[in-house]
């Protein structure tokens, strides 16, 4: 069988429109017989060397007001729920480092689809290391344990790279993909587009 | 014969974006049965208000060099011909004018076509107040008598006006689009959504 090719699914968990290709990745992926590579990483840095002190979304009113009507709009097209949640952006590191240490792990893909509905689709805060466990847990993982690995100073180590990485590469937002040629989408609306590049079109 | 929902589309012709908005809206407008209601305004006073002093893409080079590839890629699949001007952003004073000036002439969308297709399609430039005469020529109006119309105070004075309905209604960039019922959309991945919204789904 022929190596499937591979898509970058690069994320931060407070990012509205990642939520909304978490929850539509996988099974996109397969239909297009394509591998995705989860990347988290935290806007937080990227957005500070860009002079942004917070979300976009947060210090552009107009642009904020929009986006909480838009990801609405486009959930109920997709037919996912969402609930806005407080605060909004959440600090996501907690979560951030358990993905990027279960990265390569057959419970990734459920991990991130588990936080990004507790965040937006039921508006849940998921700062906690408490409710990351929790989360964890929901998807038959030991909590704790996740929580302990994920806290391990070569995952922090690992996410100061990624970030590193993600900077050199030229992203600004998420979610953002990229395919094995170095092409590079922005956005839940490039999702499918990726998809198809992934594949040669 | 029912009098069909109008969609407003909202454009400064130093956008990227509208560009292939421009080049798609009638047709896809007719297969809906919406009636397109063009919406000239200035983005550099919007831009202003958010505390920018060029177009974001200027001021960001990371998001900017991403947006030039990505108008690029999704003009290639649009069947779009584009070419990069320069300067970016033009002045789009003179070409706005024109366009306020025939928003409710049959003419408006042949002229609005015209000056994207120049800027975008072939990269020139439509600054110059001669460059938009010409193009209002070639499709077949008296190119002085239209730039002579566009400059009186009556234009201008509407002008101002639009810019402030655009800021007042929360319009942050081009191209924007408003269905009756209120409804904002902005960017032209949203085009179909918003002509879908238009008539009810």
């Amino acid at each position: 069988m022929a190596r499937r090719p591979v898509l970058e699914f690069w994320f931060d968990f407070a990012s509205t429109y990642a939520y909304l290709s978490a929850m539509r990745i996988e099974p996109l992926a397969e239909a297009a017989e394509v591998e995705v590579r989860y990347r988290p990483f935290l806007l937080g840095p990227i957005f500070q060397a860009m002079g942004w002190t917070s979300s976009p979304f947060n210090l552009y009113p107009v642009k904020g007001r929009y986006m909480w009507r838009d990801v609405e709009r486009e959930a109920g097209r997709l037919g996912l729920p969402f609930q806005r949640p407080s605060p909004f952006p959440q600090n996501t590191l907690s979560a951030a480092r358990v993905a990027l240490s279960g990265a390569d792990q057959p419970w990734c893909g459920a991990f991130v689809r588990a936080v990004f509905s507790a965040e937006y689709g039921e508006g849940r805060s998921i700062e906690e290391p408490s409710a990351v466990a929790a989360i964890a847990t929901s998807i038959g993982l030991d909590g704790d344990a996740a929580l302990k690995a994920a806290s391990a100073e070569g995952v922090k180590t690992r996410l100061r790279a990624v970030n590193e990485e993600a900077r050199t590469r030229g992203v600004f937002g998420a979610p953002t993909f990229f395919t094995e040629d170095g092409e590079m989408f922005w956005g839940n609306d490039r999702l499918e587009t990726a998809l198809a590049w992934a594949t040669g079109r």
